[in-house]
């Protein structure tokens, strides 16, 4: 089944455009769970196990694993088998390479994890983009506008994140529906300038929660047609609602009310 | 040490500018090494030995690495090891996230791995950028003009890469001398541009060899005062200069070939 048809059926079946970010900082671990023989590994089983019902995919971030060594690296293959197959998972690697290596990014992405969806970083064009939309039960994240205060330094630049709208708006056509955007939720005007261009790619929007980002104008300005088209990332406000041993009791609240929260304003 | 000065001395030492690419594809290792214990390891130590008195740096591309699963992961763990403190190590990442999320991904490339310098993405602005030079011994290459076709997508929107190169001088005089910029060789006068506003940041020069970019051009614009202030990798070029029994001899001769071409053209 291609991506799109897995996004609509979960968003239907779980009533949820909500996404949880599993931006597992070791560091920031329950104690808990340490004594574990690989907690993030358990953290994950956990805080999955809470929340599957409520979500309408998962997006670990590479980093948070990156950092954590020889348990990052188990943590993160082990991933995708603890999730259910419903439910897309999305790698969020932000990678950007060309050709050959571009081809080994999408191979250790989508072949050796599995992993249902990447986020990808625009600036060197359509080469850093082609040899991932080879595969073609996948999807693309491209970077368009980002949360943080320094998106400023060049993705306005003449306007570039608007370029780059247009840009991924053509190759979706080319790709069939497999390339959407990441737009962050901080920026609501420019989520409007781009849910313009591109009408009916799937967004995902990062930034609420502990980014403070507007949850009414995001919706509202996001919205792309039937179910939305939109994927609301929520991280450390979910996972970390508690650092106790009520850890995955207090996410499966979290997430509860980022849901509701969210289908309210829809 | 500072990155510069230890760059510095390994070029007077070994009178070069070359970087060799440690793109240890595992799919294109030679035969004779396909019952090795870690194929990658033994490889890579072979063409270090190789070439460790040729060469002012290495650079491993982690996509070749991350497609290769644990075998890649322990290789890419063991890579600093195996390098001479005296020779630079350029993590080839192209990284680009914000905040924590960046903070982590240094961590994991100069705490865990205690590679010399990265590559990175400037797309989302200074955040990307600034968890790196918190670390003062290490330096940054920040993607500026790639030697692909399709830069042409974003790279040239409103001459971004100038702009690019400009935020970069500035962000490298903040810095005390920690951030350069990867420049492809297949475009020379892009290179002259940024010289003229990056006079003394350290090139990285990626697409000579393979990629087909004009040696006497990029050496001839890109000199950047004392040394030359470059980089020149050649990666496929040399590593796999063949696929026999005699890839680790026919290596030490392309290494050669090209310190010797650059030296010439200096």
């Amino acid at each position: 089944m291609r991506f799109k048809g897995k996004y609509d059926n979960i968003v239907e079946k779980n009533n949820s455009i909500l996404c949880v970010g599993l931006d597992s900082d070791y560091e920031r671990l329950p104690e808990c769970l340490k004594n574990e023989k690989n907690p993030m590994i358990k953290f994950n089983e956990e805080i999955i196990n809470a929340t599957k019902d409520l979500v309408c995919s998962y997006k670990p971030n590479a980093a948070f694993y990156e950092s954590a060594g020889r348990i990052g690296f188990e943590a993160w293959q082990k991933l995708n088998d603890q999730i259910d197959e419903k439910i897309p998972v999305i790698a969020d690697v932000k990678r950007g390479d060309i050709g050959n290596t571009a081809r080994h990014y999408a191979k250790a992405i989508f072949e050796n994890n599995k992993f249902d969806a990447s986020t990808n970083n625009p600036y060197m064009g359509w080469d850093a983009i082609k040899p991932f939309v080879e595969y073609e039960s996948k999807y693309l994240f491209v970077l368009a506008i980002t949360s943080n205060n320094s998106a400023s330094d060049f993705e306005y630049h003449d306007n570039l994140y608007l370029k780059v709208a247009e840009k991924v708006h053509e190759w979706n056509k080319k790709s069939k529906n497999m390339i959407g955007l990441v737009t962050g939720a901080t920026k609501p005007e420019e989520l409007k300038d781009i849910r313009e261009i591109c009408s009916e790619e799937i967004l995902l929007i990062p930034g609420i929660g502990t980014q403070g980002g507007e949850v009414e104008k995001t919706l509202k300005y996001g919205f792309g047609g039937t179910n939305g088209n939109m994927i609301i990332n929520v991280a450390r406000s979910i996972i970390f609602a508690s650092s106790g041993k009520d850890f995955a009791k207090k996410a499966r609240e979290k997430a509860k009310f980022y849901k509701n929260l969210f289908n309210k304003n829809l």
